[in-house]
């Protein structure tokens, strides 16, 4: 095949790829980051670039218009190249690298339960009899013994730590610190490990350190732990690095299915999770190398990228995946900057998209302990439900897609600086006011907000039961536009974007597929133990998306069941402190491996009575108003007080 | 510190080294190959280069005449750059780097106890039940229940192997082959470990593959076996690629303690194992990556050497090795051209200078099984006994040095092309004869010959008891140069170095030292048992040498005990075949283990009686000569015979 030359930007050194070459694959091959949200499947747009000289060949002009072509604009992972090209990359929308969230994290309760008995790793100071003549015993038996004196049974090293033992038993006249792993989660009747070897005797009062890390499709974060105390002693949280190359899991899993992409992938979370590793350590003033454990929850779908583990067969029917119980691994396996050694536990997922960061949520949330009929939720980028109490539970996923994170919506983003996080709608004269993350002007909507600006829109009038936008209202802010219609959250003159913020029809339709999913979800859950939602004694939200719904609107819009408010409890990130549990106590550990192995996972796509809950729950709040008693209440005195 | 310029040999590349460097760390930066048989110590004198140009400082000229310094010559390992330098390698010695005894080996017999069933690779074909929406099984799991279902227990992988499994189930329709070891050595109780998984069913009759290593000081052995049949379908045998950094395991130890030696030596002998994989799948018609298994076995330095172990301990008081006892390990921890995740298997060592290769000898010479009181040698590069029966074992080893290999003689030379094997001198005229290995002119001296040689001068009187030579012999063979006398045992004309070959005093004593220290080391075990040498029933000697060696000049020099010949049985490369048993057969490496834990080692280092012994065994045959009745017996015959 010929090689032709792809000029970037104005630069004069070309890179040479073989003609047919993607311009995102060439412009990967030249070191240049294009922003790829949809994972590169051509649906988002947001990898147009400029085609200034030469030949290529669209295969898709999604999102282009006739004009953007003719000025040569085309879909960098749609566009091949013919011959020699110059391409112009658009300075992309950047993402934003730094969450604002970190924190030393006195706040977080150390367990009642707590006890440095149960952890795994645990730190020795042995003082060995050193060999004579009389006593020829080779080092790793003389040290295999003494480990037995303390209580350690059989022990295994690898072989970089058995390179290490003869010059560290001789450095300190044979007293040393040794670093044993005493029980991996999958092998109870294995020998403990021994994860370093150290010489000399380390100060008592020296923290031992471990990590418990949530890796979100959108948020990783970090809980650096005292593993002597279960002191968490910094919380860190970062964008996960693979952002840029999808923005849910299915664009992540097809980028990922591209040559390369298994290991790009793998790289860029690997990245983000050492890039906090350093932060946390920082704060706490201790080295990654000093990290000897470190647990981890995530999605079934990160849980696979983070190992490189193939992960299409996930979006790919019948839904498995190819790993829910991951062997207990190594830090240097993974190219994390934590001891070489260090035991790598990722958490136990149930199916494809109820994965490890549920089974953690489960245990940390407590409803595996309850008696009351519970329903728990993870509000993520996905939303996953369980419904149970300690003796059953159920759990489904509803492909509810990112809408609540802002993506799918034309003005929506992150809840970062610039967010509208609230809105309230004048019922006389639909004029809205907002508030806005930071208090600066706003950039756009975020999901909180977008909740919020939905149950005002209905509550007022604005849309109807169907989400329709009602155009007639004697209000400038709604408005056709494209022939579109819209309703206008903030005039140009307001916004940082010196742009309109608006809600549209496709938006709204968008958030109210949505919201029907997870209430389909709540319904299938419940139908299939043969009851119905009323039974429900707790509602239990995850994810740190959840800590800001607004209850009362959540439930106008239908998203959460109509039941008193005080049932409802939001619990942060259920998932992190699920990994922050296990890392403390092999018990808590071998917990959530029951309670993985014990849910009963109900796949929706193949589920009819999940479509039809689907479809009645495609109305605000639901078709069926008796099950929004307090919402009906409401409009019937909202409509009362209007015509009164 | 200023950096200078080296220039070797003609080339105009210099390369820079710090004022101060060693002239032979210098050509190694550079890629050159220079000898160091003692391992940098300054004591052969064989890595001697010449300055032409430019300042060095010699820390040490031993073995340098005058003369050779004023010609610049220097001792590359002693000799340090001071500015800019221009330095001739000579040509080396060249180490030949091949043997000749690759075989098909077709004569290996199969042992009566193999059995396949005895095998912990297995190779299992399995159809999975495919997913679907009434079994969303993750496949890591699915293939676990397979597992089971076919009597394998629980099962472990890697994160490569569990990387592979996805994609490798649906490549055939969920027909796979895998390939499992049921069982480490070191852990009976952990899980089976999944070697490969490979897509659809591999024909039934196609070997599975495993290889049995003897990693000598000096040569490399190793025999490709089909482990369902048993057979060993190729011998091949190779120079260990660290001699050029010393001969013996001192020198090899004292190298590797440099900077950067420990990876060297490991390199160098794991690149002579992969030359032996490829020359013998070459042979078999295979591929490396088709070795699922493999044992090794060598004495202690060599094992510790092959895993990068620090093996300085070994040589230093109280003389203990870092590890006996190596955990099970992968090809690719090692960088062995076998199957990545291949079983790699080091037998077990009982002591610093008693390794695997001998608990391997004691399993394969059947010593452990008999009730006959047993002498076991292996005669290698060291001398290691053995004494006992199946009930009780003792053994010790003698620093013999390589005498008897060709080194520290300055004639001697490997049993190679050109090496004289065996001498005859005529007790009339003192005339000898010799045989030449290959038959073409002779180089120098093998050990067989060296035995030989010493015998006969012995018993024709041209060397006293003490090893002396009679300078008043009526024979031009017998003269005196440098100071030193000399017999001559071929005249430079006959020679293929146009140089005579003479054995000095020097060579004489250095020999008589050798064989003392092997009779002392049969004389201690049997003292400490309470033992003499004459309950001795059978002698078994092991090593590739000691199938060449005569028993009755042997016996005449007092290097075996003068025991009827009958009672000697020579085995060949006993630790290789021990090696063998170990990949056979689970029961058999268990054995081996068995057998190195109960032998009892006897440090011969801090032994009075070994001290007295030795010096008792410093004439030929022995100081008491009523434990050689033979040789006085035949000494009286010829002696009658001579004045009859």
């Amino acid at each position: 095949m010929t090689d032709v030359k792809v000029f970037f930007d104005r630069s004069d050194l070309p890179i040479l790829v073989p003609v047919g070459t993607l311009l995102s694959e060439a412009a990967r091959l030249a070191g240049l980051d294009l922003n790829q949200p949809c994972g590169g499947q051509g649906r988002c747009g947001r990898c147009a670039v400029q085609v200034t000289e030469g030949e290529v060949r669209r295969r898709s002009t999604l999102r282009l218009t006739d004009q953007d072509v003719a000025d040569g604009y085309a879909l960098a992972c749609q566009t091949v190249v013919e011959g020699v090209v110059r391409v112009v990359i658009p300075v992309q929308e950047k993402v934003e690298r730094r969450l604002t969230s970190d924190r030393t994290a006195a706040e977080v309760q150390v367990p009642e339960w707590y006890s440095p008995q149960k952890q795994s790793v645990r730190r020795l100071w042995l003082s060995l009899n050193p060999p004579s003549v009389d006593d020829q015993t080779d080092d790793w038996s003389r040290l295999q013994t003494a480990l037995r004196q303390v209580g350690v049974g059989p022990v295994q090293a690898s072989l970089p730590v058995l390179r290490r033992i003869g010059p560290v038993l001789r450095a300190q006249n044979w007293q040393v610190t040794a670093l044993v792993d005493q029980e991996a989660w999958d092998c109870p009747d294995c020998p403990a490990r021994l994860i370093d070897l150290q010489p000399g005797q380390v100060v008592t009062d020296q923290p031992l350190w471990g990590a418990a890390i949530d890796i979100g499709t959108t948020t990783v974060s970090l809980w650096l732990v005292d593993l002597l105390t279960g002191r968490v002693v910094a919380q860190v949280a970062e964008y996960n690095g693979q952002i840029m190359r999808g923005e849910d899991v299915i664009s992540r899993i097809i980028y990922a299915t591209k040559a390369g992409g298994e290991q790009e992938m793998q790289q860029r979370v690997v990245e983000t999770i050492n890039t906090l590793i350093e932060r946390a350590c920082k704060r706490a003033g201790c080295q990654g190398e000093q990290i000897m454990k470190a647990t981890f929850t995530g999605n079934s779908t990160m849980i696979h990228l983070f190992l490189a583990i193939p992960a299409a067969s996930i979006r790919l029917a019948p839904f498995v995946p190819i790993i829910n119980q991951v062997p207990t691994l190594t830090a240097a396996e993974l190219g994390l900057h934590m001891h070489p050694e260090a035991t790598v536990d990722c958490l136990p997922g149930v199916a494809s998209y109820v994965g490890a960061d549920i089974s953690a949520g489960v245990l940390s949330s407590g409803m595996a302990e309850t008696d009351l009929v519970t329903l728990f939720m993870d509000v993520g980028t996905n939303g996953e439900i369980v419904l149970g109490t300690r003796e059953w539970m159920v759990t489904c996923a509803c492909s509810a897609g990112p809408a609540f994170e802002g993506a799918g919506v034309a003005n929506g983003m992150r809840a970062t600086q610039g967010a509208i996080e609230e809105v309230w709608i004048n019922a006389d004269n639909y004029e809205p006011h907002y508030r806005v993350i930071g208090g600066s002007k706003p950039k756009g909507i975020c999901g909180s907000g977008l909740i919020s600006l939905l149950a005002e829109l209905f509550m007022t009038g604005v849309i109807d039961r169907s989400g329709g936008i009602n155009a007639n209202l004697p209000t400038p802010r709604v408005r056709q536009r494209e022939g579109r219609t819209e309703y206008v959250v903030a005039w140009a003159s307001e916004t940082a974007t010196a742009e309109d913020i608006t809600i549209t029809r496709v938006d709204i339709d968008n958030l109210v597929r949505t919201k029907a999913a997870i209430y389909a979800g709540y319904t299938v859950l419940a139908q299939n133990v043969g009851l119905t939602l009323d039974v429900v004694e707790q509602f239990l939200i995850g994810g740190s998306f959840g800590k800001y719904i607004n209850v009362e609107k959540a439930i106008q819009i239908g998203l959460l069941p109509d039941m008193p408010w005080e049932k409802f409890q939001f619990l942060g990130n259920t998932s992190v402190r699920g990994a922050y549990f296990a890392l403390l106590d092999h018990q808590q550990r071998k917990r959530i491996h029951e309670i993985a192995g014990r849910m009963t996972y109900i796949e929706l796509s193949a589920d009819n009575q999940f479509y039809e809950a689907f479809m009645s729950a495609m109305f605000l709040p639901h078709t069926e108003m008796q099950l929004f008693p307090s919402v009906a209440e409401e409009l019937r005195v909202g409509s009362t007080g209007g015509s009164g």
